[in-house]
């Protein structure tokens, strides 16, 4: 049964796109390493075309199929034991870039990075910025409704989409591919499939929305007397900027302290070290915002100044740097983007993805740290957070590898976040590692209603089963 | 039968809230005029509860519902033939307003010109903006996915959105109601139900977002050489405003001249009339756009104005007139909004909502206004554009009332949108008067994917049957 299907796929994809044995083995971890898979088979169809084939030979022989793409997920989305691992990478064309109308059409497998060049160079910009993007792809982008830095700006992924096309399980392609920014011609399906990670369907190809490609980046990294202190910050600079604020995150002493321990070499912005570092850029897309001024300075460059002189003085502002290069704007960025690298080092570790109303992360933050040493006196924890999207990047390190502390640990955290109507899952989706959260916190009438729509969209749960559904 | 389901109706709800025979009469027509309806009753619950035992209801004795709100829709989306007609009016409390988070919960029978009022005395704005506003109310506005005339720089109802309560056919209260902005946790269910019309659950309160209200407005009508012309005007306006422009609508002179033989008193902008009139109106929701200058102008109202007179000067505007009052702007806006009555006003008439890419707006009004000769060479036509989403409204006023006729004509316009990337339904919906246009237009697949999700949520088909699906 199993060689009939792999001879079939075989003939369909020729023998250097069915890997098997060693072959799959780039394929079988991830990047956390805290899941493996072991495929049948890992299949890498050139088109759609051969997508819809793969899946109707998985129909006929009842084998799972898990889509996959960059694989940097964190919640062990993209496993298999026994299934079919459908890489999308050779789908991997920007069939067309429409300046005037601000698109691109990108298949699956394009590379993010890829797309952030090619916007630029027409003068755009792809405004999904994240520290894996140079492997993630667009297909696994949308699987996910990934976030980032700049979804205070520009939304999750899910904004920034117009079209899809998408192979169901049982090899339909189903071409929504709309470039409109209105339509109203029946369900929307295409959020459905957006964030599935794969359960429903195989995203092949999408119309991506583009930006004016900021002028001139104004950005800063400043110590805040608190969190609260912060937020005012940040309404502050949407206040006066218009809404340009296009990153605003969260580090605390906690994060600073290990990124030191494990990077010496990247350095620290104060000293000493103060509780609350935020990390804040502003766009400038008009003109009259980018173009320097008769004394050579930017006028989003002196906003922003200005607001943190200005707090400074009122004393919510403790200290400031505003990057007086791109040199300096990178290197604040990168302190920012070793964040995944620090959390994942040390295990064992319970990693979170929480978001909260905004005026919640403090208090979050406080709870959870007074009811820690009751669970586990000894636990450490890390930080980071996209506060101007209410989004925490929460880990506690337990003083011992034991699955029931990791659980009782795990459930502290939701609880003080549903407590304060939060989500256990802001941006990394659900995958494998948030079943158990899913069944603890989500409505059961959604549950049932998700239940509903993947068992009549996909009556044999072929597609990557076992994900996301408790 | 009927009688046991009345009697039911009458204990939960009271003989006030049950209307039959003469009371029904204020429900039994639409706006347009071209849909009736004949409903067994209309009940008029007060809270979620009721909503759900009238839906169990309705299902243990397999009557149709169909959930109507404001009723000013123009698609027929809210008729019934013997069903039970369900009114949300009762359920008008806006329950919640968080400044800080910039949120309303409101539940599905707020106007939307409460909620327009409720914001504005927070300071803030809802930003969805349409002649109706003072009729249509919240859970029509999500079950259409409303757009009107800020779309533009706000989007549609689907993106100030944030939570829904829905009851679902069987009785079920699906809870969805976050107020996040980031939240991964399984599918979008929420997107699945903004637009579904009313046939997968009634929507009973949702999450809206609320934004900073214009410190002030600019506003202006002009006329363009030609819509080519008129879309560089808009595109130099983003581009110097970063994004400000609230609404750009486009009137032809058809449209002028036949609001002025309606309404001779309302006055048009200019003398000769022009082909390509436009109305744009900028916001400023920063101080430094709105507060005045030394000389008392202004900056936003500057930078429009130096815009027009630079696009005068290259001959592609023809003449402006910028309101320097809030009686002018109200006047301008006044002019526009009369297009539903203008419209309406005259049958036999075959509306459409088609949206286009918007540099193909222009090569649409070519085509079929070159095509419609042929097919009836006295037919006349009526257009109006949300020309900053490629949302044009046209009408076509066939010489004759001839379903055959009629049918070939709106078949001609729905041709030349489909191949030119368009859309047969922008934002009005489908309804009953757009099904044959989804069996013409619409993905095949995509079809028989909204009838699995439809049947796997209401498998009686009980939820405002007979809508959207052909």
């Amino acid at each position: 049964m199993t060689d009939t299907l792999l001879t079939a796929l075989t003939e369909l994809l020729g023998p250097a796109h069915v890997l098997r044995g060693p072959d799959r083995a780039p394929y079988m971890s991830d990047w956390t390493g805290n899941y493996t898979a072991d495929p049948l088979a890992v299949v890498r169809p050139a088109d759609t075309a051969q997508v819809a084939a793969i899946l109707r030979l998985a129909q006929t022989h009842r084998v799972p199929v898990v889509p996959v793409s960059g694989r940097t997920g964190l919640v062990g989305g993209a496993m298999t034991e026994g299934g079919l691992m459908l890489s999308v990478e050779r789908l991997n064309r920007i069939r067309e870039i429409r300046p005037e109308s601000r698109i691109a059409v990108a298949e699956a497998g394009v590379i993010l990075s890829t797309l952030h060049d090619a916007a630029e160079a027409k003068g755009l910009y792809f405004p999904l910025w994240f520290g894996a993007r140079g492997s993630a792809m667009i297909g696994g982008v949308l699987s996910t409704n990934a976030g980032g830095s700049n979804v205070l700006r520009y939304g999750s992924t899910r904004a920034l989409c117009l079209g899809l096309e998408v192979v169901l399980a049982d090899g339909r392609v189903l071409n929504l591919m709309s470039a409109l920014h209105k339509d109203n011609s029946g369900y929307d399906l295409r959020d459905l499939f957006i964030g599935a990670e794969g359960t429903l369907g195989v995203i092949t190809a999408a119309v991506m929305k583009l930006v004016p490609r900021p002028r001139a980046y104004a950005t800063a990294t400043l110590a805040a007397r608190s969190l609260p202190d912060a937020l005012v910050l940040l309404n502050r600079l949407q206040a006066v900027t218009g809404g340009a604020v296009e990153a605003f995150e969260f580090m605390p002493d906690t994060y600073l302290r290990r990124l030191t321990e494990a990077r010496p070499d990247v350095g620290e912005p104060f000293t000493p070290r103060h509780a609350v570092t935020i990390l804040v850029e502003v766009g400038a897309i008009t003109p009259r915002d980018a173009d320097p001024g008769p004394d050579g300075s930017l006028p989003i460059a002196t906003l922003l100044e200005d607001t943190l002189a200005t707090m400074m003085d009122e004393g919510m502002v403790l200290d400031a740097q505003v990057a007086q290069s791109e040199a300096q704007r990178r290197a604040m960025w990168h302190r920012r983007e070793l964040a995944a690298e620090v959390t994942f080092a040390r295990s064992p570790a319970i990693d979170t993805d929480v978001a909260l109303p905004l005026d919640a992360v403090a208090p979050f933050l406080t709870a959870i740290h007074n009811r820690l040493p009751a669970l586990d006196a000894a636990a450490e924890t890390l930080s980071v957070a996209h506060l101007g999207d209410g989004n925490v990047h929460f880990t506690i390190f337990p003083s011992r590898d034991a699955p029931a502390l990791a659980d009782t640990l795990l459930q502290a955290v939701e609880d003080e976040v549903q407590r304060l109507g939060g989500t256990f899952s802001a941006e990394h989706g659900v995958g494998l590692s948030k079943k158990p959260s899913m069944a603890r916190h989500k409505d059961p009438v959604a549950l049932a209603v998700m239940a509903q729509i993947k068992q009549a969209l996909d009556p044999l749960n072929l597609m990557n089963p076992g994900k996301i559904l408790p």
